[in-house]
């Protein structure tokens, strides 16, 4: 990306960059997400900074994809919603009073370390939930899937045994939701991440279980995001765009 | 409590009055507790400030209860906080910045309806986890106990089917906190309500459960609330207190 904007000679002065959480935003430190494989501790921020000297923020990837919704999305108009990130981990942004909520800690939306009780145990969501477990699950029940695009052509050919796999992981994304929805009140939740291209028989079972267990006055619409293939980048862009404006009047 | 300031001499110009969510605390109306039986959209607030002519404000019982761990309890030096208060029903209040968390809807917090997998079945926490519960349990297990009192008594005298009991409920609140934590990031939790009475018995697995399943870097403290018998009216008293000094600055 730096080296097509310099060929074109646009002038690049900030990065904004989505990683999976846990993080230190202030510090620009990847903690250790638990599915990014052999990441510690890495200071992100300043490495991409010394590279090409100019500001750096990175920020939690579903917290850039809801800034994405909140700015050109289907959130627009949206004053509180979750925008739950589905990919190998799960994580949620929430977006309250139109503004990002961070909280004070890093850990907000965390919801990919939701328990869930499966199999006589306590287990993490994204570890019954995540893409790969989906995957995996396909091909030890009998599916050869290596993609979720195979996945989706499944569905739509009617495959029972991809049916009841998508539908079991989506009642525990859904089950999850409930458990967000309880603690923030939304008025939408949107699904982005890798795991969208499943379509319907991903969103059905997650709108049944929400419907079901809410209390009844709460009317809490689901829907995938109208910009999830590139909320992740939109949304750094964005996060880098609205710090950059702020250091810069801060300066003046 | 009325007529005794009335003999006193001492003049009341506010009530506040903690209940059981969810309600609307805008209007004074309280919808329908789960555990309230017969309670549906009843205009609590009106029909108290008909009958005493004063102001009269009404909010969520775990919401008043964080209110008193903030101003008289515990909490005074704590940032972000949520308090649990257990009885037949579960609860949160979350303290954020100091300030009482309420979101925009009333259903922040609504704890007691986090969904749990338990025997087969999605559930809500407080009809697996409730003070109701526990007793049934006990019973239904072959200990006659009429009350958490004498519950505690036996978990004293080290009766294993009792503590076996707590353990698990205690397990499942812990579960659910572990999910409200990464939701809010608090740095400690407090436990009030009548369950307070079992001691450590109940506070253990709870513990042990947060501090398993955190990401590696949160300490969050989970300790009894420390003004729990009387949470509920110092809170419903200060959040009166609050909104009557409110209303009359704003008047001036």
């Amino acid at each position: 990306i730096m080296e097509y904007a310099k060929k074109k000679g646009i002038d690049i002065g900030a990065v904004g960059i989505g990683v999976p959480g846990p993080l230190d935003a202030q510090t620009g430190v990847v903690k250790q997400p638990p599915k990014l494989k052999g990441w510690k501790d890495v200071p992100l921020g300043s490495i991409v900074q010394k590279e090409y000297g100019i500001p750096v923020w990175i920020e939690n990837d579903a917290n850039v994809c809801a800034l994405a919704e909140k700015w050109m999305g289907s959130g627009r108009n949206i004053h509180n919603f979750i925008y739950i990130l589905i990919n190998e981990g799960i994580g949620a942004g929430v977006i309250i009073n139109d503004e990002l909520y961070q909280g004070t800690y890093d850990f907000v939306g965390e919801i990919g370390h939701f328990l869930c009780y499966e199999q006589g145990k306590f287990q993490y969501l994204e570890d019954i939930a995540g893409v790969d477990v989906l995957l995996y699950l396909a091909n030890s029940q009998g599916l050869s899937v290596k993609s979720l695009e195979k996945m989706a052509e499944l569905l739509q050919q009617d495959n029972q045994i991809a049916k009841s796999i998508v539908k079991k992981i989506a009642t525990w994304i859904g089950s999850a939701i409930v458990n967000a929805i309880h603690m923030v009140g939304p008025q939408t939740v949107f699904i982005g991440g890798k795991m969208v291209v499943l379509g319907e028989p991903l969103i059905q079972p997650i709108r049944e279980i929400v419907s079901h267990y809410l209390f009844g006055e709460q009317a809490v619409n689901i829907q995938f995001s109208s910009i999830s293939s590139n909320a992740v980048p939109s949304g750094a862009g964005i996060y880098a765009i609205v710090h950059w404006l702020e250091k810069k009047s801060s300066e003046i």
